[in-house]
């Protein structure tokens, strides 16, 4: 494996930890929690991980050595940082007793079920410390919510001695590993089950997960991206920037890189739902800021779009909705139509409210939501290229414009979709130890018994000495929502607030950001350099955090 | 103006200077040259400019300032350190005398021409030390080529008492300085100019010029993305990435970029032309790669492709001459047919060759060469999604095998094309030091009444304090080309070269990197690291450097 110079000086780097977990550590036990909603259903599903305290680490007394041998399961999409939770849970198991051994199961919750692993050395981890991406064992999105997934895991974890198993994922991975967590506990397998919040979308996110891991460094990938190509804009002057960014269904990192690059416009889908904004109106405001721009003599700007956004335009959400019970009751004898038949089936089938909407979409978008459908029967909406079909309405919007008379500027655009550039950077500072605090905590949560619990690192926006680690029980984040038909519990997602602090910062600013050059470019993350640049957690955070005290 | 937390610790750093422009400059002439090729014809064009000799700035003794006010334009598109470019003459030109004034003109070659202009002061100029983007000043695309241009740019030189223009730009803009610099010496108006070689795309390049400014921080940024790709792949371990990279005709982009990263495959036109693959050799090319590795158990990989390798496909490009020529003289009648109609007289009127070509062309490739034209009359390459083309050929390659047996693994592809990304990031230590560098040469071109040169910097591999640097005389680059049907003396444009250092570097290691994976993670540009990660040159530079020795 040839390691890159940057990868060789950055393995040196050693990740800050907060003092409570520097050296031997102490529990720290607060009150009973509740569940955040439906206590009494969910207390009932989970009798023996419900109502535990949360915990914080406080510096302890040195105790005898544990022995617990770990195992480790990345799941869901890649977030930076992901490599250093490894290592933390790696140093601190090791440090407990050099005889523990660390198992990664390999490429996801898969690898539990199928007994797929590797014993992780201290030659191995050390190539891995302070990278990107989550090869070092590999994820996956095999869901595990059965029995028999459970008991299948079991043989290889009974097998292994294994005394716990560290979840890494996103709200659903962490969902589920309560759900483990529980069925081991109603077992009495003496089976201990942790999670660790990772997601770049920065949806798993409430009064005890300040953020997500992943979210600060993927942010800032895409904010010198963006960064970039503002300055782009701003010295040609004559293209519109379209920037699709990942997300999901929540508008976080478009906001976050909103703030740090203050961009002409940024659409929010959680605005656009409340709003109840229609596709045209989203297209309107957007054409007013060009031509308005144009006035000026700027006929450049930069727009960042939300991976989400399709399905909270309400009027599309509802036909999509409408669209996949569709497809999912006519399937085949709608498959053997040709193009126009099939678009004339679709739009004898619809209610009339979205017949009326499919019929005013472009007739690129129009078949991708009547043909793609996932092995779930929803339609893809991230194979929708959002950021094309927005500046083509733009420009077909702006053309009217001109032969009314109203609009006089010129308009050319160009496209980007960022996604994958940012997923498997290699680690910020702020990742590099918040990721490794996350480990030892988890270690330590192991090392005293608790199960159910997640672990979770605090006040991130003080230096990382300062920060709070310790374990907070998964029920407490859970509350009960519809899934696929059924009620389920699950770990509320978080979208985001149109009256927190970093949609309140943005909305203040945006007319101006609209009219305006107010191009920030923030530059390339940077290891070394001064703290203020190299330190600085995400926008969203310290507004955040600003906002509680 | 708010500006970064990084651009503002950037702000303080001082460029590195060569020892021969640390203090007071002495000029150090070498012998008289020659042109590249067609030394008769060229020196008839250019009497006044032609055979001067190479020049090196050596340190000297402090001599009576010089009253000098300078003239700047930025030509075409954006190159990392061009505003280092501008601070170097400035610093340098002040430095001769405090009153000499440094005019920039705006939006390019046109603000000479228009009389739109701004003076540069130092409150000015320091907000852009070390920074990316041409916004300083503004660039543009007009070309100087006609006498009422120059002499309407004499006017303005005039007024402001302008004794030289420095003309920062690509081959063509250098050309055309020279152009400007022979008819001014022709016309004893005493007015000098000078050229700056700037181009990301790498093809300004000879046996004076070791590379082009811009070139070293827009291929580190893309190498950053495609190394975070290359990670992102080997974790999910179930997508082929499709890369596009700028660099217009040469492929000097994709081949640094893939010594950098070592993805699976990179195309490189160059060799695709001297090879006279087609495009369904190509296809099947990377479809082999694909089964190969696939064999292995690894559904996943990236792929390189240069922006311009369309043209280059021997059988594409005659096609695409041949087009051009037919919708010239056949505009209006065909432009009003519609799609199947154009489709059909097409290939109606095409020779039989290229019938069959545009024949087994997908249809929206087809279609793209048949529709868009630039104002020049030519097919607009860029246009093609060629990573998509590429791709969807591949994919279908593959059907066909797996019914014929020979495949069995599984294809999934994602597409990426940045150039916008890199074009104005902040330059890289490289950068900033070599553009400081240029404009202080320039700066000394012009005291010492130098007219009709290239500013220059050699020996890059070696600290910045041991570059040599000085000044060569365009004419030296220059030969005859056909351009639009005429001859023209111009600066011979580097493509990459089959039997230099980097592609034999490159080819050498390909059949591994393709089967194997090999990936390098060279993650963001770092200002304040360790040298060996701060101060690198490209792949490229060094590979030809240490092929010199």
């Amino acid at each position: 494996m040839k390691t890159s110079l940057l990868q060789k000086a950055r393995a040196q780097y050693q990740p800050k930890l907060p003092k409570g977990l520097q050296g031997a550590v102490k529990v720290k036990e607060g009150a009973a929690t509740q569940s955040v909603g439906d206590q009494d259903e969910i207390k009932k599903l989970f009798p023996n991980t419900y109502g535990m305290p949360i915990i914080e680490f406080v510096p302890g007394e040195e105790y005898a050595a544990r022995e617990m041998n770990v195992g480790i399961i990345l799941s869901g999409g890649q977030a930076p940082g992901g490599h250093n939770v490894i290592c933390g849970i790696f140093d601190a198991v090791k440090r407990q007793n050099a005889n523990n051994k660390v198992y990664g199961f390999l490429m996801g919750p898969g690898g539990l079920v199928d007994h797929d692993y590797i014993e992780l050395t201290s030659d191995y981890v050390d190539k891995y410390r302070n990278t990107g991406g989550f090869d070092m064992i590999g994820s996956g999105r095999t869901k595990l919510e059965k029995e028999e997934q459970f008991e299948k895991g079991l043989e290889i974890i009974r097998e292994l001695g294994i005394k716990a198993v560290v979840i890494i994922g996103g709200d659903d991975s962490n969902t589920n590993a309560c759900v483990l967590a529980e069925y081991y506990a109603a077992k009495n397998y003496g089976i201990q089950v942790i999670g660790c919040p990772k997601t770049i979308d920065g949806d798993l996110k409430n009064a005890q997960i300040e953020t997500s891991f992943g979210f600060d460094t993927a942010t800032k990938v895409y904010a010198e991206l963006i960064g970039n190509i503002e300055r782009d804009a701003n010295s040609a002057r004559k293209y519109w920037h379209f920037v699709k960014l990942m997300g999901r269904s929540a508008s976080h990192i478009a906001l976050e890189c909103a703030l740090q690059t203050q961009p002409n416009i940024c659409l929010v889908s959680e605005e656009i739902e409340k709003e109840d904004m229609t596709l045209n109106q989203i297209v309107e405001q957007i054409a007013t800021a060009v031509a308005q721009r144009a006035e000026a003599g700027n006929n450049f700007g930069v727009v960042l779009v939300p991976e989400g956004l399709i399905e909270f335009i309400p009027a599309i959400g509802r036909l999509i909705d409408e669209l996949n019970d569709l497809l999912a009751a006519h399937g085949s004898d709608y498959k053997d139509l040709d193009k126009d038949a099939q678009h004339a089936y679709i739009l004898a089938h619809l209610s009339k409210e979205n017949a009326d909407t499919f019929a005013t979409l472009p007739e690129d978008v129009a078949r991708q939501l009547s043909l793609d459908r996932d092995p779930h029967g929803n339609v893809q909406v991230s194979l929708i290229e959002t950021e094309k079909l927005l500046s083509n309405m733009v420009g077909a919007k702006l053309d009217e414009w001109k032969k009314e008379g109203k609009y006089k500027g010129s308009f050319a655009s160009q496209h980007h979709f960022f996604g994958y550039e940012g997923r498997c950077a290699a680690p910020s500072n702020f990742d590099a130890d918040y990721c490794y605090a996350l480990g030892v905590s988890a270690a330590n949560l192991i090392a005293n018994g608790k199960t159910g619990y997640m672990a979770i690192v605090q006040n991130l926006s003080a230096p990382a000495e300062d920060w709070k680690a310790g374990g907070v029980p998964i029920t407490m984040m859970m509350n009960m929502e519809r899934r696929n038909g059924e009620m389920k519990p699950v770990i509320r997602k978080a979208l985001v607030e149109l009256d927190g602090a970093p949609f309140k910062k943005f909305a203040e600013k945006r007319d101006e950001w609209a009219r305006e050059t107010c191009f920030v470019y923030p530059g390339p993350i940077q290891y070394w350099g001064p703290s203020e640049v190299c330190d600085r957690e995400t926008r969203t955070l310290a507004l955040e955090n600003e906002a509680k005290k």
